[in-house]
């Protein structure tokens, strides 16, 4: 999606990774044997996703070239760097500890969690991955067998949860509304808005600011009794931003580019009813949901049943039209697993 | 613009028409010398200009693959059919007559509108060209040497002018909202909106229907003390619907394509307070104006100063925001020539 933003600007398109891909059709792809030629060819270098090759990352970031800077990436490589440096900021988090191993960590969950927590690996964690739900001992045989850091965290019994895309440029921020968002087992299902801002934007402007950021980025938070906390963030364009492709007066995608690229920001007007629906593990949709609304294709090949493979940008009349909407396309997507995804 | 859209719904491009052209890039490209390997290899054939090769539209339409129909093109191609078309149908347009040459034509006008009268070529009539304002014997040395047939049409002193952009799909029938247009010399400077429906949307869905129409099409009017008159319609995407490309969920582009290929349309919710600004005549503009909007260059080489090489989408917090921001980038764009285009 931004390589098709990348052309609307006119900007030139340099790619690192898969030479086979369908966009090199459109760009200069080089391979990771050519990195320097790549590197030496490319005036800004971003990513679509924050766990890619490290080694390129901090190379392109020695050149004074990467945006996001490496600091945001850095933080995301192991779970513990992000939970601590959010506290050290102040920000908001659930109430973390670190654990060396499972060992410490089964201590730690009994004396200091009261044996339910949350734990979470410290690398590899995205879409839900590394993460297991403590309670009743549960898991104790497994969790006593890891010999990595791990990060625990008190079980937020959330009201619901939501992010809000933002991104800053050289000389702007402007965020997108807050969306609620309906993740099931650590992957997004769908989301919609616009909610009322509970202090989200103000937060997630802060962090920008002390990560001197330059770029869009997600950043997802529980609400529980009105009280606000980052669950994360993401140091790109975030999938619960797929909305303002249709939705919004410039998409997350483009002012991602624009921010990079010391434009100024294009506007985040956005209207006042949106929604996405994530297409997970099909090959195809029925032409029936194509009334619902806009539908992406990746372009990926399927392989696992909850991968994203598209998604269906929605608009309604009101909230509730866009929560109907939904649920339709919900009913239509999974039949099959109605029940665990189905809103409430 | 349509081109990005085609590769967005992952369709497949052929180009008939200048082979060196940009985007054959992305698309393959054919010369009229293989018309017919074109006709013959493309399921679906469209236009971005009704007035192109007659030639290959009649042979396009003859093999069912023209979207718009032939009828739609064939009543622009000769201005006195899309008159007496919208005439016969009930459709509101300003009083005319047909004059079969210059001396027929002076009589009508001294005879039938009181000496002052727009005159109008029927052939190759757009931005304004071939167009002439009669009043107090004025132009009749001129008026008498042509031999062609002519338009003549009561001069209507506007209150605003507007046009609404409308798309008929196989099923369904979508308006985007109607825009305020303000024109110089028969050339659109800049629109906003959006506007109050005074009957403009109604009038455009009936056209659509009389001409069993499919894709988007752009219709201007006349509003004079609250009366609604078509100016003329544009069976195609219209300058003066550049604007859905920001503020609607799905823009006409789009919608053009999802007509003529018989998908469903996307929404057209919009907005409230939109504007588009056209570039005549640069080859570049301060990047000062970026931070107004969002820019759009159409690649073209400059050739004359009246033509639209791009334009720059905005958006506004209220109507007299929008026409604030429209006002700064007009003195900006052409400081030479404020009078002429300044917002009164």
């Amino acid at each position: 999606m931004m390589v098709l933003e990348v052309l609307n600007l006119g900007l030139k398109l340099n790619i690192l990774g898969n030479k086979k891909d369908y966009v090199c059709k459109f760009a200069s792809c080089y391979g990771y044997e050519d990195i320097d030629k790549f590197l030496d060819e490319s005036d800004i270098i971003t990513f679509e996703f924050e766990q890619g090759n490290e080694d390129a990352m901090i190379a392109t970031f020695d050149m004074g070239k990467l945006y996001p800077n490496y600091k945001s990436v850095w933080l995301k490589i192991e779970r513990d760097r992000e939970k601590e440096f959010l506290a050290s900021k102040g920000l908001p988090v659930p109430r973390f500890k670190i654990a060396e191993n499972g060992s410490e960590a089964l201590k730690i969950i009994k004396d200091e969690f009261n044996g339910t927590a949350v734990v979470k690996r410290t690398k590899g964690g995205y879409d839900g991955k590394g993460q297991i739900y403590i309670k009743n001992n549960n898991f104790i045989d497994q969790l006593k067998t890891i010999n990595d850091r791990l990060v625990i965290e008190e079980f937020v019994d959330f009201d619901y949860e939501c992010s809000v895309i933002v991104v800053r440029g050289a000389r702007d921020f402007f965020n997108y509304p807050v969306s609620f968002n309906y993740n099931r087992e650590g992957i997004l299902i769908y989301n919609y808005g616009k909610l009322e801002d509970k202090g989200e934007v103000k937060i997630a402007k802060d962090l920008t600011k002390y990560l001197d950021y330059r770029g869009t980025m997600g950043v997802e938070f529980f609400i529980k009794d009105g009280k606000v906390m980052i669950n994360e963030f993401s140091p790109r364009v975030h999938n619960s931003g797929h909305y303002t492709l249709n939705s919004s007066f410039t998409s997350q995608f483009e002012n991602h580019l624009r921010a990079i690229s010391n434009m100024s920001l294009g506007s985040t007007e956005t209207l006042n009813f949106f929604g996405m629906v994530n297409i997970l593990g099909k090959t195809d949709v029925q032409s029936e949901l194509l009334k619902y609304g806009t539908v992406y294709w990746y372009g990926k090949e399927n392989s696992n049943p909850r991968r994203k493979v598209g998604h269906i940008n929605i608009i309604g009349s009101s909230i509730e039209d866009v929560k109907t909407k939904i649920d339709s396309l919900i009913s239509q997507l999974y039949p099959d697993n109605l029940e665990s995804i189905r809103i409430i």
